[in-house]
């Protein structure tokens, strides 16, 4: 476990700022604190003697030794608050205090100077602007809040305070525990991807759930869910995910939020569900706390009720499950125990009369199957059922089984103990079928993110250096935005592209042309230039004879339209027979949060009309190439539907991931744009090329490496 | 009101079958009436002098008048039973009698013996197989369901009787009430569209909601839902929406399903508001039942929690809603009353230290806004703050605006109290942001389906007569799958064809194409030959010099690939520059329910591969159409995307109305393809056609028009 573990099982918790004055949060912590805490309480505030019948200190000089200190000081004294008590050995600081970047101006001066302090003597530091921290199993709730959790398994951190107190007076009517809870605040020093590495090593923590804003650093939370969620669940409400969400957001805390592609990618990469909603995020994590994984994906339904049936079997063809399709000694067994009326096909129907026993005898039947991963108990109320003895029998018939059983016990008032009795086993109860089914489609993606295998982005053998030249000649044109005459970029990591090269001067465009077999497709060279098409600066299929005239022809057009644009040259290439080929798109471009962010999509309407495109956090490896291609609609088009030849996808996956190693490889590319890349029969080559260089940081590049 | 009326405010009921027997249902029915129905309970059972206290009749003869009756004698005996009371003068029976056509074999027969009598007497029969009737104003409880309705503007059908039981006791639990509440059952006689009907002409049902498996005439429940929803909101959940939901529910209740595709469209031009779980069909219920109508779209968020106020928001983006763009003088008023850290902007954040005074003028100055046509009031629990008194200020401030207000005061046990009072004035409260947000976008989508006006079909001047005589010589020839011979069908409609005609000797041949300007295509024309560019039965480009060898040519091919294929001819056609346009395909198959389901897509991949097409229910006027090809995602290649000359939108409409025209007045036509509607920038031509005839069904349309 790592060094956070003693955040939330600390021996001494100090409050700085306690009090006793009423409605003060100084002593609502210390309140909090004295309901259940099973270690010692530190008040510290110069001006008291004595907090809530609590021995007060002036100073964290004077006090025992604290190992976590709850900080609840004016705004203006936090700093040196936080610098006493590392001065005197404590390590865990939560700061309560608002007034810090959320407020701009001096606020933001004053968290610069927090995290200094924190890095100066390796402090954890959670907040400023924070409720506090719980966790239950030593009782310690040192929030602010109204509410102190029940025990459970589920750690739970929010990037908004208030959310906590309203999951948590929720939570405790629901029944629903948690383990540890972290308001996270302004995340100064201590952040997402911090608590999720701490819990994904906490044994007692069964699932991390959380309610985010923003993700600090996308590619360090990206690396460390990742390895989490090989073992524990990550399920996260990221909000912002609509323009105007993500503007409430940037409003409500001030970060710069990413792009929503961004979030969406980078957290499927990381293998974090995403819930969308406040009951969906708990109706997943009920789920994941509680119930084993189901080894494969055919559900069985067993009901009393054919509409609920007919209702949860819409939801798992709504879902990644499936019916499962019973094995004729199943049906055969159903048969025999079921009345005539009864539908021994999934989903069972017991029908109206069925008793416990009755139902129980088809649910150990369905369990039995080899075909069934999971079960959904649906109930209507009836004069013969009775929901607590439906409950028990579920609860025993799992003793012999390891397969996850939700219910979906429909009512109100009469299913209320039911509840409460199956709560205890972790066996979780939905009102509505379609969430009950949600529940199990959880832990059957769950288990598809434990079992994937990464793999490892290749690393290609690369001309950087070359690569790095091309980019600082650019630089020293002092020229951000670069197009076809940097072709050579590609050339260097290996991205196949035309024959041909930029001349300027009409004997060497004839020389060049004479070298290429065939007719040649010439283009205009210039930065300023981006229409080239619109003024004549192309001319497709010009054969070695009229290449000489071709080249003035189309320098004086580009001088005629635009006298003082910079002329490079004339691009010379081999013309490509593009109808053997599907033109595609590989475009990056960098998001704040995530960093390179690959997009690949088809040309033309696809991409334009459509927005047919899938995206991937870089760098990304063969397998992720592969699901990225697969993903868009128009997939089927590079296989060869419709009888044309296949595109030679392989090509294409190589090209992608050597993209993925220069944009990674050279923070200075901001964005990208390989369109098109003609995926042909036999292997793709890159036509035309845009992107737009970072000048200043290409020359930390170049410094540093 | 219609006669339905009469069913749910009886001043008799008889129960036929009524018995004092423990755990019998007709003793359930009886006991259920006695708990409260202002009426006049008559029990009827030959064996019995007393029930439950009540004089029982020997038989309906021996009884007083009855209004209703409600059957549960066992299935061998409901016919003669239903007949006695018919022909005492009974006009309204429920059978809850089971083993009906669900059964098959003797039940079907019986099933039909019932919709006889019923149709002899004029009797409403509502089951059999159904659970009962309730109506809340005259406390009649007339099913064997464990739970009585609490009273409520909300009238509720259901084709599983287990779905009412297991939504009374939850909704019991809610305080949800209702008027009427039904059973369907096998709907035998009387069907869903019968009762939209009737709660549609009710004063006291605001909101129709229902559970439905399957719809019986999907033409007609068009029509009357379409007028009832003018007035008054209809939500369902239809079940059966997935492949396997619709073989379960098909085996449920041994309906026939039609295809998801045709509920989807005809629901949605039937004006009905589909609920996807029973969750979202009460959020959609409670908002329509209790809140007056937004005027306008614009939302405004009020809260005291960022986190909570961003994620409403992204609920917002998720809707058809948007957030309301406050006026500068909102802003101003906000900033005057709102201390400097709140958020004047929408969402309103009053942030954590809001009382109810200041959240209360914060609602009060945004209803004031003219932008603001509905709004949330998001609460988290804080020490300063009672959700009571939240409650009690959001009800006054209401009194004065008229704008419809949902509540999202998150928790538990502390919403409780708040949860009610609110309920009683009509105004939902939910615990999650995205369901308060769902609750209004309910409002706002109705407000649109109220206020749509529904174009009425054109009628064009087409020659009907030879139209049925193309599809009788194709019967005579006992063909039920035209082709291109028939494209004078489409010419008969008033659809344009390219210019040309089907030959049967090479001479006619070259005649046809010198009365053509410039070259022309040939086709060979058999029922027998589907794949005819491979066996290379198609010529394009052909010079009137050429066509005699053509006609040859292609027949010979035709002769040698298949030797027994009956050979119609040679069709001469006009030769299209098929690149001026855009390909299009409309299509039509008839739907079991809903009868014929007319397609509209873009040619080629868009149909193949991304299934890039909208449906209607025909007949449809212009709008419809209009709307139908906007649908579609590649619409705006129609209208000149990416450089194109725009297709002639109009002419297509009009195709398609047409096309609507021609199906709807020949059911016998099965299924058409007219493929390709080729959408030029003048017009638009159809390439091809296939078609399926229902011969049989031909005749009739023969003999009696």
């Amino acid at each position: 476990m790592g060094r956070l573990a003693e955040l939330f099982d600390p021996e001494t918790v100090a409050v700085v700022g306690a009090t006793d004055r009423e409605g003060a949060v100084g002593r609502a912590i210390v309140e909090n604190l004295q309901d259940e805490f099973a270690g010692e309480i530190v008040p510290i505030n110069p001006s008291r003697d004595e907090v809530l019948g609590l021995e007060c200190y002036s100073d964290a000089k004077s006090a025992p030794p604290i190992d976590l200190a709850v900080v609840v000081v004016p705004p203006g004294v936090v700093i040196d608050s936080v610098r006493e008590l590392a001065e005197t050995g404590t390590e865990h600081v939560v700061v309560i205090t608002a007034g810090f970047a959320e407020t701009g101006g001096e606020g933001a001066e004053r968290e610069r100077r927090l995290r200094e302090i924190a890095a100066e003597y390796d402090l954890d530091v959670v907040g400023p602007n924070s409720l506090g921290v719980m966790s239950t199993p030593n009782g310690m709730n040192a929030t602010f809040g109204p509410e102190s959790a029940l025990e459970g398994s589920i750690s739970f951190m929010s990037q908004s305070g208030a959310f906590i107190t309203a999951v948590l007076d929720w939570a405790n009517d629901q029944g629903i525990g948690f383990q540890d809870v972290v308001s996270l605040g302004n995340k100064t020093v201590v952040d997402e991807t911090d608590f999720v590495r701490e819990w994904g090593d906490d044994p007692d923590t069964d699932v991390i759930i959380g309610y985010l804003e923003d993700i600090d650093d996308g590619q360090a939370f990206l690396e460390t869910a990742r390895e989490v969620t090989g073992d524990t669940p990550i399920v996260l409400v990221k909000s912002g995910r609509t323009d105007a969400g993500a503007q409430a957001a940037s409003s409500h805390t001030g970060a710069i939020a990413g792009s929503e592609r961004a979030y969406e990618a980078g957290l499927e990469q990381a293998g974090v569900l995403r819930a969308q909603s406040v009951q969906e995020l708990f109706d997943y994590a009920r789920a994941l706390a509680g119930l084993p994984e189901p080894e494969s994906d055919g559900v069985a339904v067993v009901t009393n009720a054919g509409g609920p049936g007919v209702l949860t079997t819409d939801a798992v063809g709504d879902s990644t499950l499936e019916m499962a399709d019973f094995a004729d000694e199943t049906i055969d067994e159903l048969a025999e125990a079921m009345p005539d009326e009864a539908n021994v096909y999934n989903p069972i129907d017991a029908i109206g009369d069925a008793d416990v026993e009755r139902f129980g005898e088809a649910l150990e039947i369905a369990l039995a199957d080899p075909n069934v991963g999971s079960a959904v108990v649906v109930a209507a109320p009836t004069a013969v059922l009775s929901y607590d003895d439906l409950a028990e029998t579920v609860i025993k018939k799992l003793e012999t089984h390891d397969t996850p059983v939700v219910t979906c016990l429909m009512g109100g008032e009469r299913a209320r103990q039911a509840e409460e009795t199956l709560r205890e086993s972790g066996i979780p109860n939905y009102f509505d079928p379609s969430r009950a089914v949600s529940g199990l489609d959880a832990l059957a993606r769950y288990r598809d993110i434990r079992e994937r295998t990464v793999d490892e982005p290749e690393t290609f053998d690369v001309d950087r250096e070359r690569a790095r030249e091309i980019l600082q000649r650019a630089a020293r044109r002092d020229d951000n935005r670069l197009g076809v005459e940097s072709m050579d970029l590609l050339e260097a990591y290996g991205v196949p592209t035309p024959d041909g090269e930029i001349v300027d001067d009409p004997d060497r465009a004839r020389e060049v042309a004479e070298s290429i077999e065939g007719d040649v497709v010439m283009k205009i060279v210039s930065p300023d230039i981006t229409h080239k098409s619109d003024i004549g600066g192309v001319k497709v299929g010009v054969s070695d004879d009229d290449v000489y005239d071709a080249y003035e022809d189309v320098v004086s057009r580009a001088r005629n339209y635009q006298p003082d644009a910079t002329i490079i040259g004339v691009q010379i290439q081999e013309m490509l027979d593009l109808d053997a080929g599907t033109e595609t798109i590989v475009g990056m471009n960098r998001d704040p949060q995530f960093g390179p962010l690959l997009l690949f999509g088809l040309g033309g309407i696809f991409v334009e009309i459509l927005e047919d495109t899938s995206v991937r956090v870089a760098p990304i490896g063969e397998d992720e190439v592969r699901d990225m291609i697969d993903e868009i609609r128009a997939a089927p088009l590079l296989r060869g539907a419709r009888g044309r030849e296949p595109a030679d996808v392989d090509a294409v996956v190589e090209t992608v991931q050597r993209l993925s190693q220069l944009v990674t490889d050279f923070p200075s590319i901001l964005e990208l744009d390989v369109n098109p890349l003609v995926a042909g029969p036999d292997g793709a080559q890159a036509i035309d090329l845009r992107l737009t260089v970072d000048t200043d940081e290409l020359d930390t590049e170049t410094d540093t490496e």
